[in-house]
C-alpha cells in the first residue's frame, strides 16, 4: 500500500519544510522565467503592512490557504503568525472560521494545523 | 443568450439579493431539517467578537469567499464589512490578499466584489 | 451594472434551462469531436441502475454537483430527482449532507437548489 | 527531494491513521472553541439514519469526498460503508460516478480508494 | 424564483462583457493598490510570447479557465483564440481535454463555451 | 507527525509512482465497472494527435492537474512531456500560466513539479 503511506519516524518537521521551500525557491528563481519570478516578489508584497497590518494579512493567507485546502500554505502563515506574535485563541477562531466555510472537508487540514501549530509553540 | 450570464450569481441589486436571501433562508429553515438548521445557527455564531473582534473575522470570511470565488458569498460579507464600518483601502488590502492566493480566476469576481462595495458606499 | 444584472420577471425556467441544454448538447454533438462525444454518452451511462438503483446514484450526483457548487448540474439532477420519484425529506437530507462536506459557501446553491425543487414540485 | 518522499515500508495503516484522528480531534475539542465542537457535533449528526439510510448517506459522504478529492474524508466514509456492509460492487459504482463528475482529476485518489477498500476487505 | 433568473431579452453580449471588464478594470487600478496593479500587468505579461508562442499560451489559459469552471475567464481566452487565428476543431480539442480533466461538472460551462466561439465566429 | 506531509501525495521516485499506478490501475480495470473502465480508455485516447499534436495536449494536461493542484497528474504529464521532447523553458512557461491563473496556492505544486522536472531531466 506504498502510495498511501507517509513515514510517521522520520517527521516532516518544520525544518525539513523549511529547507524544501528555500532549495526549490531558490532552483525555480534562478531559472529567471519572468513571471514566475515577478509573481514569488508580488506574493512578498502582499503581506506587508498597509491599510491593514501584518497579522491581520497572515491571518487573511491563513483562513485562505485552509478553505483551499493547501497544507504547506497553511504551515507556512502559521510559521508567519507565530512570528507576529498571534495567540492560540485567534489562530483557533481563524481555523473556525476556514471551517465553517469550507465545511467538513477541512477537517483533516485543520488536524495538521493544529497539530502545526503546537509545534510552533514549542519552539519558542 | 443569457445563459451566458450563469457566471454572475448576484442578482440585479442588494435590496433584491437580501428579498431572496431572506426569503429562501426562511423555507429552508422551515423545513426543520436538524443539521441545515444547526449549520445556519453556527454560521451566524462563527462572525461573533472573541479572541478577534467581529471587524476581523468578516475579512476572513470575506477573503475565503473571494478565493472560493463565490460571488453572493462575496457580497453578504461585503454587507457586513460596511456596517463595521471597514474602510474603501482595507477592503482593497483584503482583495489583494485573495487575488494573489486565488490567481487570475479570481478576477472576474475581483470586479463584481469592487462594484458591490462602491454600490454600498454610494448608500451610505 | 450591466454584468451583474440579470431580468427577475423573466425566469430562467426550467423549460428555457432544457431548451439551451438541448439546443447546446446538440450543437455540441454536432461537431463530432470523439472525445467530447464519447464523454456525453458515458456520462448518461453513469447513471442508469446497476449495484445501486437510479435513484441513490441520482442522489450521488446531486450530492457531489452541490459541493462542487454547480447550479445547472444541481438542476439537472433535482430535475432527475423529482422523476424518479424521490421525496422532499429525502432531498433536504442529501442537500443537508452537501452542506455540511462543502460549508457555507454551498449556502447560495442551496437556495437556488430549494427553490427549484419547489417549483419542480408545484410542477406536478 | 526530501518533500516529495513518503517512507513505502511503514505504511499509512488504517490503524494509524484512526489514532492520528483520534489524536488531533482529542486536542481539537479540548480547545474548547464553540464553533468548532459543534460543527465537529454536527459532523457526526448529518450520517445518522432518517429519511435517507445510514448506508446511503454514508455513500453520499464518499462521493462527495472523492470529488472535493480529499484522501482522508474518502478513508473515513470508506470505513464507515464497509462497517455499514456495503459492497464492492456498490463501493465501485459510487466512486464511478464521482470519476465522471469529477474527472480525471480524481484517478490518483480512486487509486488511493480502492486500495483503501481492499485492505479494509482483508481486514474482515 | 428572481435569483434564478437570467435576462434572456438583453443578452450579456460580448460587447457588454468588455465594457463591464474595461469600466471595472478602470475602476480597479484607478485604486492604485500596488499589488493589484502589479498582478493585472503580470497577468497580460504571462500571455506574451517566449518558448511558447501566444496562441499556445492562450490555450493553456482557456483550459485552465474551463477546469476552473470561470465563464467569464474562458470567454476572455476565446476572445483572444479567436484574434490569434485558433481555428474550430482547435478549441474543441482543446475543450474536450478540459472537459476530461475536470469532468462533467464542465459540462454547463462547456455549453456557453461553444455558444461563446460560435458567436464569435459570426462576428469575423 | 507525518500525517502532515499528506499534502504531497506524490511518492518518492519515478519508478515507485509508475508501479504503483500501474499496480492500482489493473485492479481498478479488472472489476470491469464498465463506466470507469471506459474512461480510462477516453481519457488516452484525450491526448492523442488531431487538430491539436500530442504535446500541445500534453501541456493542456500538465496546466489543467497544476491549476486543479494534483500532485500525481503533474508527475504524469511531466513524464509524458519528457518523452515528447518538450524544452524546460516550455515547461516553465507553462507551469507560469498555472501560477498566474492559479495563485500563490499553487506554489508547492510548482516546487514539486519543477523537483520533478529535473529529476527527469537527470533520467536521459
Amino acid at each position: 500500500m506504498a502510495i498511501l503511506s507517509h513515514d510517521h519516524d522520520t517527521p516532516d518537521s518544520l525544518e525539513e519544510f523549511r529547507k524544501y521551500r528555500e532549495r526549490m525557491n531558490s532552483e525555480i528563481l534562478g531559472e529567471n522565467n519572468l513571471v514566475i519570478n515577478r509573481f514569488f516578489a508580488l506574493d512578498t508584497r502582499t503581506y506587508e503592512a498597509g491599510a491593514l497590518d501584518v497579522k491581520t494579512k497572515e491571518l487573511l493567507g491563513l483562513v485562505a490557504s485552509l478553505v483551499l485546502r493547501c497544507d504547506d500554505c497553511v504551515t507556512y502563515h502559521l510559521v508567519r503568525c507565530a512570528e507576529e506574535g498571534v495567540s492560540r485563541s485567534e489562530i483557533f477562531e481563524s481555523l473556525s472560521v476556514g471551517l465553517v466555510v469550507g465545511g467538513s472537508i477541512v477537517i483533516p487540514h485543520l488536524r495538521r494545523a493544529v497539530d502545526r501549530w503546537t509545534e510552533l509553540e514549542k519552539k519558542k
